[in-house]
Protein backbone atom coordinates (compact mmCIF):
# COMPACT_ATOMS: atom_id res chain seq x y z
CA UNK A 1 0.00 0.00 0.00
CA UNK A 2 0.98 3.59 -0.86
CA UNK A 3 -0.84 6.66 0.32
CA UNK A 4 -0.86 9.59 -2.22
CA UNK A 5 0.48 12.49 -0.76
CA UNK A 6 -1.02 14.81 -3.26
CA UNK A 7 0.55 18.74 -3.38
CA UNK A 8 0.23 18.66 0.29
CA UNK A 9 3.03 17.08 2.29
CA UNK A 10 2.60 17.37 6.48
CA UNK A 11 5.33 16.59 9.52
CA UNK A 12 6.28 13.38 10.74
CA UNK A 13 4.62 12.88 13.69
CA UNK A 14 6.08 12.48 17.20
CA UNK A 15 6.48 8.57 17.34
CA UNK A 16 7.74 8.50 13.92
CA UNK A 17 10.55 11.72 15.00
CA UNK A 18 11.23 9.75 18.21
CA UNK A 19 11.97 6.10 15.78
CA UNK A 20 14.16 7.57 13.15
CA UNK A 21 15.90 10.92 14.91
CA UNK A 22 15.66 12.41 18.42
CA UNK A 23 15.12 8.81 20.30
CA UNK A 24 17.81 6.63 17.72
CA UNK A 25 20.71 5.15 18.82
CA UNK A 26 22.93 2.14 18.14
CA UNK A 27 22.18 -0.37 19.91
CA UNK A 28 24.76 -1.56 22.67
CA UNK A 29 23.22 -5.40 22.56
CA UNK A 30 20.65 -7.43 20.51
CA UNK A 31 18.32 -9.84 21.80
CA UNK A 32 18.20 -13.14 20.41
CA UNK A 33 15.80 -12.48 17.61
CA UNK A 34 17.06 -13.80 14.29
CA UNK A 35 16.22 -11.04 11.54
CA UNK A 36 14.33 -12.14 8.49
CA UNK A 37 15.32 -12.16 4.76
CA UNK A 38 11.98 -10.39 4.25
CA UNK A 39 12.72 -7.76 7.03
CA UNK A 40 16.14 -7.55 4.87
CA UNK A 41 14.56 -7.18 1.77
CA UNK A 42 11.81 -4.13 3.64
CA UNK A 43 14.89 -2.48 4.38
CA UNK A 44 16.33 -1.83 1.17
CA UNK A 45 12.14 -1.75 -0.26
CA UNK A 46 12.44 1.81 2.05
CA UNK A 47 16.52 2.60 1.58
CA UNK A 48 16.41 2.51 -2.49
CA UNK A 49 14.18 5.69 -2.50
CA UNK A 50 16.98 7.49 -1.70
CA UNK A 51 18.14 10.62 -4.18
CA UNK A 52 21.25 10.42 -5.71
CA UNK A 53 22.74 12.39 -8.44
CA UNK A 54 21.90 11.46 -11.71
CA UNK A 55 19.84 9.01 -10.16
CA UNK A 56 23.10 6.66 -10.72
CA UNK A 57 22.15 5.05 -7.34
CA UNK A 58 25.84 3.38 -6.68
CA UNK A 59 25.02 1.63 -3.51
CA UNK A 60 25.19 -1.97 -3.43
CA UNK A 61 24.47 -4.21 0.12
CA UNK A 62 25.51 -7.92 0.45
CA UNK A 63 22.95 -8.71 3.66
CA UNK A 64 25.34 -11.66 5.23
CA UNK A 65 23.08 -13.47 8.14
CA UNK A 66 25.03 -16.65 8.40
CA UNK A 67 27.17 -17.64 10.85
CA UNK A 68 30.12 -18.90 7.99
CA UNK A 69 29.58 -15.03 6.64
CA UNK A 70 30.18 -13.27 10.00
CA UNK A 71 33.37 -15.49 10.91
CA UNK A 72 34.74 -14.43 7.20
CA UNK A 73 33.78 -11.05 8.21
CA UNK A 74 34.93 -10.50 11.63
CA UNK A 75 39.30 -10.51 10.95
CA UNK A 76 38.80 -7.52 8.70
CA UNK A 77 37.40 -5.79 11.67
CA UNK A 78 39.18 -2.68 13.78
CA UNK A 79 39.48 -3.60 17.85
CA UNK A 80 36.28 -4.45 18.80
CA UNK A 81 33.94 -4.35 15.97
CA UNK A 82 35.21 -7.89 15.35
CA UNK A 83 33.08 -9.08 18.63
CA UNK A 84 30.13 -6.88 17.11
CA UNK A 85 29.94 -8.98 14.44
CA UNK A 86 29.85 -11.86 15.34
CA UNK A 87 27.20 -10.87 18.12
CA UNK A 88 25.06 -9.42 15.09
CA UNK A 89 21.67 -11.23 14.08
CA UNK A 90 22.31 -9.61 10.47
CA UNK A 91 24.77 -7.44 9.45
CA UNK A 92 25.26 -5.15 5.83
CA UNK A 93 27.99 -5.02 4.11
CA UNK A 94 27.27 -1.73 2.12
CA UNK A 95 29.70 -1.12 -0.81
CA UNK A 96 29.52 1.06 -4.14
CA UNK A 97 29.59 0.02 -7.92
CA UNK A 98 32.12 2.02 -9.54
CA UNK A 99 30.48 0.73 -12.75
CA UNK A 100 27.41 2.19 -11.63
CA UNK A 101 26.95 4.25 -15.23
CA UNK A 102 26.06 1.04 -16.53
CA UNK A 103 22.89 0.97 -14.93
CA UNK A 104 21.72 4.26 -16.51
CA UNK A 105 19.18 2.44 -19.24
CA UNK A 106 17.68 1.48 -16.39
CA UNK A 107 17.85 4.15 -14.16
CA UNK A 108 17.80 7.08 -16.58
CA UNK A 109 16.55 6.03 -20.00
CA UNK A 110 16.25 9.25 -21.59
CA UNK A 111 19.88 10.35 -20.97
CA UNK A 112 20.97 6.77 -20.52
CA UNK A 113 23.68 7.23 -23.43
CA UNK A 114 24.50 10.98 -22.61
CA UNK A 115 25.48 9.91 -19.27
CA UNK A 116 27.67 6.91 -19.99
CA UNK A 117 29.66 9.08 -22.26
CA UNK A 118 30.06 11.17 -19.54
CA UNK A 119 30.52 9.31 -16.69
CA UNK A 120 32.92 5.82 -18.42
CA UNK A 121 35.02 8.80 -20.03
CA UNK A 122 36.25 10.50 -16.58
CA UNK A 123 39.28 9.90 -14.94
CA UNK A 124 38.80 6.80 -12.20
CA UNK A 125 39.46 8.23 -9.21
CA UNK A 126 36.95 10.92 -9.79
CA UNK A 127 34.37 8.50 -11.07
CA UNK A 128 34.91 6.56 -7.37
CA UNK A 129 34.58 9.81 -5.20
CA UNK A 130 31.29 10.38 -6.94
CA UNK A 131 30.40 6.42 -6.41
CA UNK A 132 31.55 6.66 -2.90
CA UNK A 133 29.70 10.34 -2.24
CA UNK A 134 26.76 9.34 -3.52
CA UNK A 135 26.77 5.92 -1.80
CA UNK A 136 27.34 7.74 1.45
CA UNK A 137 24.32 9.49 1.60
CA UNK A 138 22.46 6.61 0.07
CA UNK A 139 23.59 5.03 3.27
CA UNK A 140 22.43 7.77 5.85
CA UNK A 141 19.24 6.90 4.08
CA UNK A 142 19.67 2.81 4.41
CA UNK A 143 20.22 3.41 8.58
CA UNK A 144 16.99 5.42 8.46
CA UNK A 145 15.46 2.63 6.47
CA UNK A 146 16.54 -0.45 8.99
CA UNK A 147 15.35 2.04 12.28
CA UNK A 148 11.78 2.76 9.54
CA UNK A 149 11.77 -1.16 9.84
CA UNK A 150 11.65 -1.12 14.04
CA UNK A 151 15.27 -2.80 13.91
CA UNK A 152 18.71 -1.01 15.13
CA UNK A 153 21.30 -0.18 13.46
CA UNK A 154 24.91 -0.03 14.12
CA UNK A 155 27.22 1.59 11.61
CA UNK A 156 30.63 0.89 11.23
CA UNK A 157 33.88 2.24 9.41
CA UNK A 158 36.06 0.31 11.00
CA UNK A 159 37.80 -2.61 8.95
CA UNK A 160 40.39 -2.84 6.65
CA UNK A 161 38.10 -2.53 3.14
CA UNK A 162 40.77 -4.14 0.95
CA UNK A 163 40.56 -7.67 3.17
CA UNK A 164 36.32 -7.33 3.17
CA UNK A 165 36.61 -6.76 -0.88
CA UNK A 166 39.43 -8.88 -1.31
CA UNK A 167 37.29 -11.99 0.69
CA UNK A 168 33.70 -10.88 -0.53
CA UNK A 169 33.48 -8.84 -3.89
CA UNK A 170 36.73 -10.44 -5.73
CA UNK A 171 35.86 -10.53 -9.36
CA UNK A 172 33.26 -7.74 -8.89
CA UNK A 173 33.29 -3.71 -9.22
CA UNK A 174 31.46 -3.32 -5.47
CA UNK A 175 33.66 -1.47 -3.06
CA UNK A 176 32.85 -1.70 0.25
CA UNK A 177 32.79 1.27 2.97
CA UNK A 178 30.32 0.66 5.30
CA UNK A 179 29.36 -2.49 7.70
CA UNK A 180 26.45 -2.22 9.47
CA UNK A 181 25.00 -4.35 12.47
CA UNK A 182 21.14 -4.93 12.29
CA UNK A 183 18.68 -6.63 14.88
CA UNK A 184 16.58 -6.16 17.70
CA UNK A 185 17.56 -4.48 20.85
CA UNK A 186 18.49 -6.81 23.72
CA UNK A 187 18.63 -6.19 27.41
CA UNK A 188 19.91 -2.71 28.37
CA UNK A 189 20.51 -1.60 25.24
CA UNK A 190 21.57 1.82 24.66
CA UNK A 191 24.53 4.13 26.12
CA UNK A 192 24.23 7.79 26.66
CA UNK A 193 23.59 9.68 23.85
CA UNK A 194 27.04 11.71 22.83
CA UNK A 195 26.65 15.16 22.52
CA UNK A 196 26.06 17.02 19.44
CA UNK A 197 27.68 20.10 17.81
CA UNK A 198 26.21 22.80 18.80
CA UNK A 199 23.87 24.97 16.44
CA UNK A 200 26.17 27.72 16.74
CA UNK A 201 29.31 26.10 15.41
CA UNK A 202 27.29 23.87 13.12
CA UNK A 203 24.95 26.51 11.30
CA UNK A 204 25.12 29.73 9.39
CA UNK A 205 22.72 32.15 7.96
CA UNK A 206 22.34 33.99 4.82
CA UNK B 1 8.28 16.53 23.82
CA UNK B 2 10.55 12.81 23.02
CA UNK B 3 8.81 9.71 23.24
CA UNK B 4 10.24 6.89 25.34
CA UNK B 5 11.48 3.82 23.30
CA UNK B 6 12.33 1.88 25.89
CA UNK B 7 13.90 -1.55 24.67
CA UNK B 8 11.09 -1.99 22.08
CA UNK B 9 10.83 -0.26 18.58
CA UNK B 10 8.05 -0.34 16.38
CA UNK B 11 7.60 -0.15 12.66
CA UNK B 12 7.07 3.29 11.10
CA UNK B 13 3.26 3.51 10.37
CA UNK B 14 2.67 3.73 6.36
CA UNK B 15 1.92 7.29 6.16
CA UNK B 16 5.90 7.98 7.52
CA UNK B 17 7.19 5.68 5.04
CA UNK B 18 4.86 7.18 2.09
CA UNK B 19 6.48 11.04 3.47
CA UNK B 20 10.02 10.03 4.06
CA UNK B 21 11.04 7.17 1.74
CA UNK B 22 8.04 5.53 -0.91
CA UNK B 23 6.58 8.84 -2.12
CA UNK B 24 9.03 11.57 -1.23
CA UNK B 25 10.93 12.80 -4.58
CA UNK B 26 12.44 16.45 -5.96
CA UNK B 27 9.49 18.82 -6.11
CA UNK B 28 9.74 20.80 -9.23
CA UNK B 29 8.31 23.93 -8.23
CA UNK B 30 7.82 25.73 -4.70
CA UNK B 31 4.84 27.49 -4.04
CA UNK B 32 5.14 31.06 -2.79
CA UNK B 33 4.81 30.49 1.02
CA UNK B 34 8.27 31.50 2.89
CA UNK B 35 9.90 28.84 4.71
CA UNK B 36 10.47 30.33 8.26
CA UNK B 37 14.07 30.16 10.42
CA UNK B 38 11.76 28.15 12.32
CA UNK B 39 11.24 25.76 9.80
CA UNK B 40 15.18 25.82 9.04
CA UNK B 41 16.18 25.08 12.82
CA UNK B 42 13.66 22.77 12.63
CA UNK B 43 15.27 20.43 10.03
CA UNK B 44 18.77 20.33 12.04
CA UNK B 45 17.17 19.65 15.02
CA UNK B 46 16.39 16.41 13.35
CA UNK B 47 18.97 15.89 11.24
CA UNK B 48 21.65 16.75 14.28
CA UNK B 49 21.36 13.34 15.70
CA UNK B 50 22.81 11.55 12.77
CA UNK B 51 25.22 8.65 13.47
CA UNK B 52 28.71 9.65 12.00
CA UNK B 53 32.04 8.06 12.45
CA UNK B 54 33.38 8.63 16.18
CA UNK B 55 30.82 10.85 16.78
CA UNK B 56 32.61 13.41 14.53
CA UNK B 57 29.62 14.86 12.93
CA UNK B 58 31.63 16.86 10.26
CA UNK B 59 28.37 18.26 8.78
CA UNK B 60 27.62 21.77 8.54
CA UNK B 61 24.99 24.02 7.36
CA UNK B 62 24.72 27.35 5.55
CA UNK B 63 20.99 28.39 5.30
CA UNK B 64 19.87 30.80 2.38
CA UNK B 65 16.48 32.88 2.42
CA UNK B 66 17.29 36.31 1.42
CA UNK B 67 17.63 37.01 -2.24
CA UNK B 68 21.41 38.38 -1.51
CA UNK B 69 22.42 34.54 -1.20
CA UNK B 70 20.43 33.41 -3.60
CA UNK B 71 22.18 35.71 -6.40
CA UNK B 72 25.76 35.33 -4.66
CA UNK B 73 24.97 31.14 -4.81
CA UNK B 74 23.07 30.94 -8.43
CA UNK B 75 26.57 31.73 -10.78
CA UNK B 76 28.09 29.14 -9.46
CA UNK B 77 25.29 26.27 -10.12
CA UNK B 78 25.61 24.44 -13.27
CA UNK B 79 23.59 24.46 -16.36
CA UNK B 80 19.63 25.08 -15.05
CA UNK B 81 20.74 24.61 -11.55
CA UNK B 82 21.00 28.54 -10.96
CA UNK B 83 17.52 28.70 -11.93
CA UNK B 84 16.65 26.20 -9.23
CA UNK B 85 18.57 28.04 -6.44
CA UNK B 86 16.86 31.70 -7.75
CA UNK B 87 13.29 30.22 -7.35
CA UNK B 88 13.58 28.32 -3.89
CA UNK B 89 12.06 29.81 -0.90
CA UNK B 90 15.02 28.47 1.09
CA UNK B 91 18.38 26.82 0.46
CA UNK B 92 21.04 24.86 2.42
CA UNK B 93 24.44 24.92 1.39
CA UNK B 94 25.67 21.75 3.13
CA UNK B 95 29.52 21.67 4.12
CA UNK B 96 32.23 19.85 6.20
CA UNK B 97 34.49 21.14 8.43
CA UNK B 98 37.69 19.91 7.92
CA UNK B 99 38.85 20.48 11.23
CA UNK B 100 36.21 18.37 12.65
CA UNK B 101 38.67 17.30 15.27
CA UNK B 102 38.56 20.35 17.47
CA UNK B 103 35.08 19.35 18.23
CA UNK B 104 35.73 16.13 20.31
CA UNK B 105 36.01 18.22 23.89
CA UNK B 106 32.21 18.71 22.72
CA UNK B 107 31.46 15.43 20.87
CA UNK B 108 33.15 12.87 22.35
CA UNK B 109 34.78 13.99 25.59
CA UNK B 110 36.08 10.56 26.85
CA UNK B 111 38.23 10.20 23.55
CA UNK B 112 38.85 13.94 22.93
CA UNK B 113 42.54 14.24 23.67
CA UNK B 114 43.47 10.16 21.98
CA UNK B 115 40.64 11.42 18.87
CA UNK B 116 42.58 14.74 18.63
CA UNK B 117 46.51 13.27 18.20
CA UNK B 118 44.24 10.67 16.02
CA UNK B 119 42.61 12.42 13.58
CA UNK B 120 44.97 15.79 13.79
CA UNK B 121 48.38 13.78 12.36
CA UNK B 122 46.36 12.03 10.21
CA UNK B 123 47.36 12.91 5.89
CA UNK B 124 45.54 15.80 4.82
CA UNK B 125 43.87 13.85 2.02
CA UNK B 126 42.81 11.19 4.79
CA UNK B 127 41.44 13.55 6.47
CA UNK B 128 39.21 15.20 4.07
CA UNK B 129 37.77 12.10 2.13
CA UNK B 130 36.78 10.87 6.55
CA UNK B 131 34.88 14.37 6.60
CA UNK B 132 33.43 13.93 3.25
CA UNK B 133 32.23 10.62 3.52
CA UNK B 134 30.75 11.35 7.16
CA UNK B 135 29.28 14.47 5.84
CA UNK B 136 27.61 12.92 3.00
CA UNK B 137 26.58 10.14 5.21
CA UNK B 138 24.66 12.69 7.25
CA UNK B 139 23.17 14.66 4.35
CA UNK B 140 21.39 11.69 3.47
CA UNK B 141 19.62 11.83 6.99
CA UNK B 142 19.34 15.99 6.44
CA UNK B 143 17.39 15.30 3.55
CA UNK B 144 14.95 13.07 5.62
CA UNK B 145 14.95 15.40 8.18
CA UNK B 146 13.09 18.50 5.50
CA UNK B 147 10.85 15.52 4.63
CA UNK B 148 10.22 14.89 8.01
CA UNK B 149 9.31 18.41 8.89
CA UNK B 150 6.73 18.68 5.41
CA UNK B 151 9.06 20.37 3.24
CA UNK B 152 10.09 19.62 0.01
CA UNK B 153 14.26 18.80 -0.50
CA UNK B 154 16.09 19.12 -4.07
CA UNK B 155 19.81 18.10 -3.80
CA UNK B 156 22.45 19.20 -5.59
CA UNK B 157 25.91 18.36 -6.70
CA UNK B 158 26.18 20.10 -9.70
CA UNK B 159 27.98 23.22 -8.88
CA UNK B 160 31.68 24.38 -8.53
CA UNK B 161 32.73 23.62 -5.08
CA UNK B 162 35.87 25.99 -5.34
CA UNK B 163 33.58 28.79 -6.53
CA UNK B 164 31.19 28.78 -4.05
CA UNK B 165 34.00 28.20 -1.51
CA UNK B 166 35.57 31.36 -2.66
CA UNK B 167 31.76 33.17 -2.10
CA UNK B 168 30.63 31.61 1.11
CA UNK B 169 33.40 29.97 2.70
CA UNK B 170 36.73 32.26 2.59
CA UNK B 171 38.28 32.20 5.94
CA UNK B 172 36.85 29.24 7.27
CA UNK B 173 37.52 25.15 6.79
CA UNK B 174 33.73 24.82 5.60
CA UNK B 175 34.26 23.15 1.96
CA UNK B 176 30.65 22.73 0.34
CA UNK B 177 29.58 19.46 -0.82
CA UNK B 178 25.59 19.70 -1.82
CA UNK B 179 23.13 22.48 -2.46
CA UNK B 180 19.38 21.70 -1.27
CA UNK B 181 16.71 24.41 -2.39
CA UNK B 182 13.32 23.62 0.45
CA UNK B 183 10.23 24.77 -0.02
CA UNK B 184 6.44 23.91 0.32
CA UNK B 185 5.96 22.10 -3.51
CA UNK B 186 3.37 24.47 -5.71
CA UNK B 187 1.46 23.85 -8.82
CA UNK B 188 2.33 20.36 -10.25
CA UNK B 189 5.30 19.16 -8.62
CA UNK B 190 6.43 16.07 -9.02
CA UNK B 191 8.34 14.92 -11.88
CA UNK B 192 7.42 11.05 -12.78
CA UNK B 193 9.67 9.19 -10.36
CA UNK B 194 13.05 7.57 -12.27
CA UNK B 195 13.55 3.63 -11.68
CA UNK B 196 15.64 2.24 -9.41
CA UNK B 197 18.28 -0.30 -10.09
CA UNK B 198 16.82 -3.70 -9.66
CA UNK B 199 17.17 -5.84 -6.12
CA UNK B 200 18.80 -8.61 -8.21
CA UNK B 201 21.57 -5.76 -9.33
CA UNK B 202 21.87 -4.19 -6.21
CA UNK B 203 21.75 -7.26 -3.24
CA UNK B 204 23.54 -9.82 -2.64
CA UNK B 205 22.93 -12.28 0.14
CA UNK B 206 25.50 -14.25 2.29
Amino acid sequence: MSVDLGYDLEQLDERGRSLLFTEARTANSFADIPVSDDELQGIWDLARWSPSGANAQPLRALFIRTQDGRERLAPHMMETNGDKVLAAPALAILAYDGRFYEQFPTTFPDRAEMYFQHFSSMPEDVVKDMAEYNAALQSGVFLMAVRAQGLAAGPMGGFDRAGVDAEFFAGTTWKSHLVVTIGHPGDNPWFDRLPRVPAETALAWG
